[in-house]
């Protein structure tokens, strides 16, 4: 049922709009994955993007089951533009997507465009959080048994030690509406474990968040984001968009030479359909699209970034992300616990060294 | 041949002085791993620590072929004693190796104790170079086909635009002397290859490097450590530890789930059989304990710092490393350079921005 722009959706229903346009694979990919992630979750959805094309690629699917809107919005953000340059599309699809947010006319919105253009929009047009000075962009990397939350990821290539603290009880929040984690494991990302390390921003912060009804688990390195069971970590948007890249870079290296490994002799080419089914699992655990979607937290309004790149199982659980944020009331969680805690923060602050 | 403390060593040879009670594995492992490596380069040994026990345990070992002394230290410097305290051990084995160095009386050293003890006391008593303002840890990861140099790993938390510079150019030198890199790819690690993107220092850092003789390639990702062709990257100490440390979780964790795939059932067991000396080749390209050895660069003189928890094979190869470093000169190496760019970076820095 393709319902005309602008007509009432189910009050009932959580909407999600998508900015069809985002991505490597505009329209098809977008597309495809909200209707997916639509019927899985039962939620409404607002295709925003060129109205003829968007019908056309709809028409490729049944869509009978699914409430959906479509809203005209022509233009495209280009993947490398600039930010300021963006902003100025009034009739783009991710400057759509947003005002719907906005509006309050859909519960959340999903763009796998340009991260820097999403960001300044989002934060120009919804706003903060009252109380959150930044946004940060979060993402989950997998580990064995779960995923971590990691923020930020380059939204501040430079943090004060205030940021810090309010991404960790963003990530709190997270953690426990999303992960369904009682009493989230909250770490610092830092250069070693004992407190004498670290920048005096990082040891700010720690002194910070140790006073604070968090479960703050102190200083965490590296490797712990992906060998203990830490649910988040909190650095800066420089050092936690390295840790990403690296990782990636990393994962992708051993990837690469484990499948030329395999394929190396007859031997080995024998062994690999053996193993196959075993490896198969194994990579199902640690599938970087099992958490596609990075969260702009701290923004009055849900909105998630798909991987630019991502395809239609990534894109489908990125869309699903944004329903569960919206369905979680992440924004107004996230808005009751920095307000429960800002006394705290304060006195904290304010409180001499001496009477630690 | 044990000769005595304090006798003259052949001048005609490099020396090598040993730390014998740094690391997880005091005396047998050091022992043992730099025995091997004087055998492998041709160079004499000093080996410092309490004197009977290097005898004892030297006793098990056959060294008629090699030039070995022993310099008395009856003391240890603990992996977590702070710096601070550490340094007044005058008796430290860590401290009197040192000692050697900045006496001339070897042409390296190596320890696989306390880092920040390392540094501190390496800082204090070698010194830096001239025109270095801070030494740099350094470490080579492993890629494929090679491997990237990377520096700053921790010793600097926090780092000026001529810090990185300085660092590039020791990064340079290194990559020719020691990786035989004629014209040696130097990147400054980045939140994005985009030039508008990143810290105020690291840009500034960028356009500093982009008017040196250097073969620098601009901005690099994380993940470029690991896939590019690079053979360089710079950044600060915090950013740098960071990647490094995340690294090291990424490989274990995709490890550990890849041992547990392969042993997950009978069919996936007989599989990991037939790809075992396949795995067992592409293990060897990457496997770290090749690049044991973290280079304390710029300081006037040679002094390498073996992982605390290094077996025989990656003491051995930190202490080549040691050698390599002696032999190749490449103190006075990045003496002459950094004498040959002072001209050309006070310059790029003088320039005014409009006449780039």
């Amino acid at each position: 049922l393709i319902v005309p722009t602008q007509s009432p959706m189910p009050s009932d229903r959580i909407a999600i709009a998508v900015d069809t346009l985002g991505g490597d694979f505009p329209l098809e990919v977008p597309i495809a994955g909200a209707l997916r992630a639509a019927r899985k979750g039962g939620f409404s959805l607002v295709l925003v993007g060129p109205q003829e094309r968007v019908e056309q690629t709809l028409a490729r699917h049944d869509v009978t089951d699914l409430t959906i809107e479509i809203v005209d919005a022509p233009d495209q953000v280009g993947m490398d533009e600039l930010p300021t340059r963006a902003i100025r599309k009034r009739n783009s699809s991710m400057r759509r997507t947003i005002d719907l947010v906005r509006e309050g006319k859909v519960d959340g919105g999903i763009s796998g465009g340009n991260t820097g253009a999403l960001m300044a929009m989002g934060t120009l047009f919804l706003r903060t959080i009252p109380g959150i000075d930044r946004p940060a962009i979060a993402s989950r990397v997998p580990r064995i048994g779960g995923s971590t939350l990691l923020l930020d990821m380059g939204a501040n290539v430079v943090c004060s030690a205030e940021n810090l603290v309010q991404f960790a009880i963003m990530g709190d929040v997270f953690a426990r509406v999303i992960n369904k984690r009682e009493n989230p494991a909250i770490g610092l990302l830092n250069i070693g474990s004992e407190e004498i390390k670290g920048t005096d921003t990082v040891k700010q912060a720690g002194e910070i968040l140790s006073k604070l009804p968090l479960n703050f688990v102190g200083n965490v390195e590296g490797n712990d984001i992906y060998l203990s069971d830490v649910d988040v970590v909190v650095t800066d948007g420089f050092t936690g968009n390295v840790a990403l890249k690296t990782s990636e870079g990393v994962a992708k290296m051993i990837t690469t030479l484990l499948k030329e490994a395999l394929l190396s002799t007859t031997r080995s080419k024998i062994g690999a359909l053996l193993v196959k089914p075993a490896l198969d699992i194994m990579k199902e655990q640690v599938n970087p699209d099992r958490y596609n979607g990075a969260l702009l937290l701290g923004l009055s309004g849900v909105l998630v970034k798909s991987h630019g790149g991502a395809g239609l199982d990534a894109f489908t659980n990125a869309t699903m992300t944004a329903f569960e944020l919206a369905k979680g009331r992440v924004v107004t969680e996230i808005e009751e616990e920095i307000s429960h805690m800002a006394g705290g923060m304060s006195a904290a602050q304010d409180e001499p060294a001496s009477e630690d």
